[in-house]
């Protein structure tokens, strides 16, 4: 690693720890070259503004989410609705790690920054958009095996699959808002419940 | 109304509608007084700070909410499962009207707080928890009634009324990222698939 890759890529993980663990707007540039001990010339090389540098986050959180829990999950190797109920444990694993080294559960990266910005910077909201498309696409590849080996009932694979990280999403959201992963592993399996059904 | 209740409840309207439609960080006491058209004496007449500003919010939200979606859906004229289809209904509508006003879906203004400011401000998040709960608190009670009546298996009522509630938050949250209310309406009626068990 040249001296250079490593300014970067120190920006981009000081970056990612303090959106996830505050929020967006909370952090701006000069925080993060102080925590990442650059200069503002050094983060200009690398970064045009803060909105490229959250896009950049949200490029490496995909990757790091893609090698680890979906990776983890959804193998081809586990019987398509054991994925699911494996991508819950993970969420979980991962949202009780941060809240014991945080003190607080920061929730889903994607989710956050769709509720903060969604309204306020289209190429944000494209972005995070586009993030959660990419793991409903996991969903609906699992869903759509289930469905042709008879193991899940015929249903709008593509709509349950969006019904399902709806769902994941939003009780991150409620296990955030009562600072308890807990409520991850409590309400999580039921994820499989979810079906909707193919339009008449 | 006098003139100093007038201004207390234009500082809460205009305040309301920039942290729905923006976010809570973005949103400066200085831009609130500017389109609340009041002084700064004037608003630290009625509010120590942004903080206080933002829980006399969430409760006129919450108020709001009680009287138009809540009374509408959680009528205990209507069969308890309809409810839910009905909050659903009620939901879309609200969420199309605000998109159709300011260009961009808001979500829920509990949402959007729980999501940008559980990690940062412990009052801010024991607030929306508050407000999450006496929302699930409704599902609840149409969930227990429809279990009495035999027209809903028997789950864990509470979890499973958590669970609905999360599903509802997720996919509003799907929605802002896609600035597509019409989300709402394609996936809120699964939410009554959901089922948490009892636990053995």
């Amino acid at each position: 690693m040249t001296p250079q890759t490593g300014s970067r890529q120190r920006i981009l993980d000081t970056a990612s720890e303090l959106f996830h663990t505050r929020s967006y707007d909370a952090v701006g540039i000069a925080l993060v070259c102080d925590q990442a001990k650059v200069s503002k010339g050094s983060f200009f090389h690398f970064f045009g503004s803060k909105r490229d540098l959250a896009l950049a986050v949200m490029d490496q959180f995909q990757e790091r989410i893609d090698e680890t829990l979906v990776a983890k999950a959804f193998s081809s190797k586990l019987p398509p609705m054991e994925r699911l109920d494996r991508f819950v444990k993970e969420l979980y694993a991962f949202q009780k790690g941060q809240t014991d080294k945080f003190g607080h559960m920061p929730g889903c990266p994607f989710g956050n920054l769709a509720m903060e910005q969604a309204t306020q910077d289209e190429v944000l909201r494209k972005k995070v958009d586009g993030c959660l498309r990419s793991l409903a696409h996991h969903i609906r590849v699992a869903i759509s095996e289930a469905v042709r080996s008879e193991t899940f009932p015929p249903v709008d694979e593509a709509a349950t699959a969006e019904a399902m990280l709806g769902y994941l999403e939003g009780i991150q959201l409620l296990a955030k808002a009562r600072n308890d992963p807990g409520l991850i592993r409590r309400l999580g399996p039921a994820v499989n419940s979810i079906r909707v059904p193919r339009k008449a």
